[in-house]
């Protein structure tokens, strides 16, 4: 393996390298196969026909307003909210979408959802005994945020079915080293990096715990409208009847990422106190003005033009991409089986009913180094789970995203993927230079 | 005066509430004049004729890129580059307009400056002994910034030729308490919320004294490119040769607020080290990837199309709204000479020669309560300097902003504000209330 040579040899990093590695990679290996972000699949945008629909949603607010046309887009171009303007919209669209019953004043609409995640550990996280619980490996963003602003993280790995007793262990230690376990992070529906979907027992589960002890549960969903098989779970913020889960939901799967909105949907009745839950909606609301000031009403008026033509749902607008996204799974499940019908004792891989990624598991370890091996010498670029690790462990793991590329290059992607695993089995002891 | 019992007592609030309250308090009172925010003027926005041109920024993206409009619409419509996309038509901008001359890889496009400002200081003060330098009294998106971070600010107060003085003053002040002057902000051209400049040889002072020290200092200037008359002052950007100072900008003021874009230019060799240059970039990028992925591709699009068209410079642009707030500027200052013609040994206010602001200095006391009087009792809405101050000090200034107003409200507004004085100085012992 000449890559051996040439490739420098790289540290794992810090985990607030790894955003940039994933938003950077597919610049520097420009004829690469891309497996590594999960990027929405861009046959389906329309932008250029969304702008011409933003004069409608600004009709819709003359009329809701009373107001002239003229008016009404001047209002728009201006200084707004900081909560956002298309609130009622959201929460109706939720409420359609996912059966979650929020009312539009609690609702924050910010700058994609990360803007959310940023606002929500900072904001409840104020004191330096908080902890944030999360389950390792863990999407990069949360982290990223909590690394970024000293906050401490206190991860645990488990099977999917074990995550409550797992927690419970994990705040019986935290608790123990005088610290406050504050919030815990899921995304309880095709998991990134992992694709795992929590059942609806383990989510009440968890639920009555944190609920019983005032931890707050952010649950972050881009997921969730990409189902593409089984049946459904409810999410989290749907069953909570204590007002201990805050939902987090992006218009960038759904619609497109360049319009940077997401929100944050607080209850009411946070641990049954209507008082705490606007306390909250206000701090976040408070925080976001020196943050972003406001989200941009611009690409706020998109977003509700949109939920205005499709009568308040994104279901029909999200039919095609599932459908792809359904189809790009089956193939890369159909080329791993015949890559690796070999080798199925030593690779395996799980079978996702929805999201936009599944699972490698290889014979050796696999981390940064390997997947720059991948990138340089295999034209393929791949995501290590260890990149979304908290601890040191060894991971053999590997992401694969199959929402953003096209049939031949799933089929190429995994034959190349194949030839670098057939490669390092046959170099004696290749995992010990991980 | 009615209001003394009907507006409920409120103490100043801390500087956190103030943001709010400037972004809430025209929807409180929708009756009032208001010279209580600097909006730009709404009659320039032609959103919906900007957005037409969205097409000609992807057509040109096509072309550079040499593929597909199709391609260029998807790409945009995508997740993209930290930094931004549209940094070289910011660079030649800048230095079109502000003689600026920075590479396009030392700026960071930003949603607004108040991200650029975040992002600034939590990346500069991350050492809990780091300190900001501010004058007093101060715009409140830096000092939000820093009390959200719990980062501390190191206000001074002086005559605007006094600056270099005063800043001398206070970081020998800072270093005696074992602390480290980390960062100096400053908004140069017509101050927010003074309107104050400042002149060549002060910006020189303060340059060679910051570069001496390896302060960084902030040059935030949304208003430079509105001045009405007088001569232009350099940039503290374009004045520094030891490559200290970072500048900020915004297109909310040149084109509109809704776009929330804004940059940050980064000295190529920061204190004359090109590395240093190119790792606070860096570490802003970083930062940014968790705050806010990207900001909007869509809106950064509007940006670059309106660039495009007008040949990379912006002057045209602010030609008509630069115009506008001259004579607003003009009418207020003739209605304040005409209103307080007998009190002009008690009443004072200065003249700015740009910007958006000007101060009007009374005999008693103004805070917030006397804000809410004026809101409540008299229906006008303004800022006290109080708001804006890092200190307890009295303070007896008022900011009005002309920038979104008509003729008939500055006439109005300004007679509301007399009538208030008015009764203020009949009402004996009327400061005491403060």
């Amino acid at each position: 393996m000449s890559g051996v040579a040439t490739t420098p040899a790289a540290a794992d990093g810090s985990r607030l390298d790894v955003m940039n590695f994933l938003n950077e990679i597919a610049g520097q290996y420009p004829a690469a196969v891309s497996f590594a972000s999960g990027r929405p699949a861009e046959q389906f945008f329309r932008l250029d026909e969304w702008l011409g629909r933003v004069p409608a949603y600004v009709r819709h607010e003359a009329q809701q307003r009373q107001c002239g046309v003229a008016e009404a887009f001047n209002t728009l171009a201006q200084y707004g909210r900081t909560n956002g303007i298309i609130n009622g919209l959201i929460a109706r669209q939720i409420a359609l979408d996912e059966g979650i019953d929020c009312p539009a004043g609690q609702i924050l609409v910010t700058g994609g959802c990360q803007e959310a995640l940023d606002l929500l550990l900072t904001g409840l996280c104020r004191h330096e005994d908080d902890v944030v619980l999360v389950r390792s490996p863990c999407y990069i963003g949360l982290t990223g945020v909590a690394d970024m602003n000293r906050i401490e993280l206190a991860p645990f790995s488990c099977d999917d079915t074990a995550v409550a007793a797992a927690l419970r262990q994990t705040v019986s230690a935290v608790e123990a080293r005088g610290k406050r376990p504050r919030l815990l992070y899921l995304v309880p529906d095709f998991d990134n990096p992992t694709g795992a979907v929590l059942t609806r027992a383990v989510r009440e589960e968890l639920i009555a715990f944190c609920a019983a002890r005032a931890i707050v549960i952010v649950e972050d969903n881009p997921y969730g409208m990409f189902r593409y098989e089984g049946e459904r779970v409810p999410s989290m913020y749907a069953l909570d009847r204590h007002g201990c889960v805050v939902y987090l939901g992006t218009y960038s799967k759904t619609i497109c990422p360049a319009l940077r909105v997401g929100y944050a949907a607080v209850p009411a009745r946070m641990f049954g106190d209507a008082q705490a839950g606007k306390v909250l909606i206000d701090r976040l609301s408070q925080a976001k003005s020196f943050v972003s000031v406001n989200t941009s009403q611009l690409t706020q008026a998109v977003v509700g033009a949109l939920l205005l033509s499709e009568d308040g749902s994104l279901s029909r607008l999200v039919a095609g991409p599932r459908e792809l996204y359904r189809r790009n799974r089956d193939l890369m499940l159909a080329h791993l089986a015949a890559t690796f019908a070999d080798l199925r004792g030593q690779v395996g891989w799980n079978t996702p009913e929805g999201g936009f990624f599944l699972t490698l598991t290889l014979p050796f370890v696999f981390k940064r180094r390997e997947a720059e091996i991948c990138a340089n010498d295999y034209g393929v670029l791949v995501m290590p789970l260890s990149f979304f690790a908290l601890g040191d462990e060894e991971d053999c793991r590997v992401r694969l995203a199959f929402s953003n590329v096209t049939p031949e290059l799933i089929a190429d992607g995994v034959a190349r993927l194949g030839r670098f695993v057939r490669d390092a089995l046959r170099r004696p002891g290749f995992s010990s230079h991980s």
